[in-house]
């Protein structure tokens, strides 16, 4: 864990897409843009079974986000630390993201995690212990 | 190399910024935000010699870079390949780097090769081998 401060507090919490990279233990690093919401020092962003980036946090337990502000200079920061794949009480943060994905007013009601499971959803769980290549912030 | 789509080259083009990935021989993956042009199907990228991820592209010779529209539902995909420093040649891309960075209506003078090397100053060239992690493009 570490403490964030208000700058990036703020950036994370104005924003609901990052980039994310995950490090397969042989070959390149991945990146793909995800939707994301900020819980305590925790990103929880939603994901499918299978897909590359899950089996990646399956075999390294490590993710990082990078986030940035749309509008010149661009303040932005990298989030990284190690990541979990979780697949019990994840209906809530499931609602959360698929709020944001979608544009709903309010959240959907939350799924159970046995209807959930069923679709292969899971949420990645990042804990930021590192904040690195942080620009024009703060 | 790889041949771009219309939508791929359109979004590269639409963009000034996008977040890179570089690969330490040891360690995790670094993001930062970036300012790129592109050219054909490179993307030149300014950066300072001893910067770790200079230091990792001359390692590895690899880097990424995940371009996105700013709008929902965020258009994106990741442009990744073969990446070399270059210390020859760079003072058209890096002025025109500079243009985008500082919000110029026209590019500064090139500087020459002396010059930029004196304060460190390098390209990273990013030739487009793999388009990945398409998302609403086209």
């Amino acid at each position: 864990m570490t403490a964030l401060t208000a700058a990036q507090r703020e950036l994370l919490d104005s924003q609901v897409v990052g980039v994310m990279a995950t490090q397969p233990p042989q070959g390149h690093p991945l990146q793909s843009v995800v939707y994301y919401v900020r819980d305590e020092e925790q990103l929880l962003i939603s994901s499918v079974a299978g897909r590359r980036k899950v089996e990646d946090v399956e075999l390294t337990g490590w993710a990082s986000l990078c986030v940035m502000s749309f509008t010149h200079p661009y303040p932005s920061a990298t989030f990284s630390g190690s990541t979990k794949v979780l697949t019990e009480h994840i209906g809530g943060p499931t609602a959360a993201l698929a709020q944001r994905f979608m544009q709903l007013d309010e959240p959907p009601e939350p799924q159970t995690d046995e209807a959930l499971a069923s679709v292969g959803r899971v949420i990645l769980a990042l804990t930021i212990e590192r904040v690195a290549a942080i620009s024009h912030l703060g």
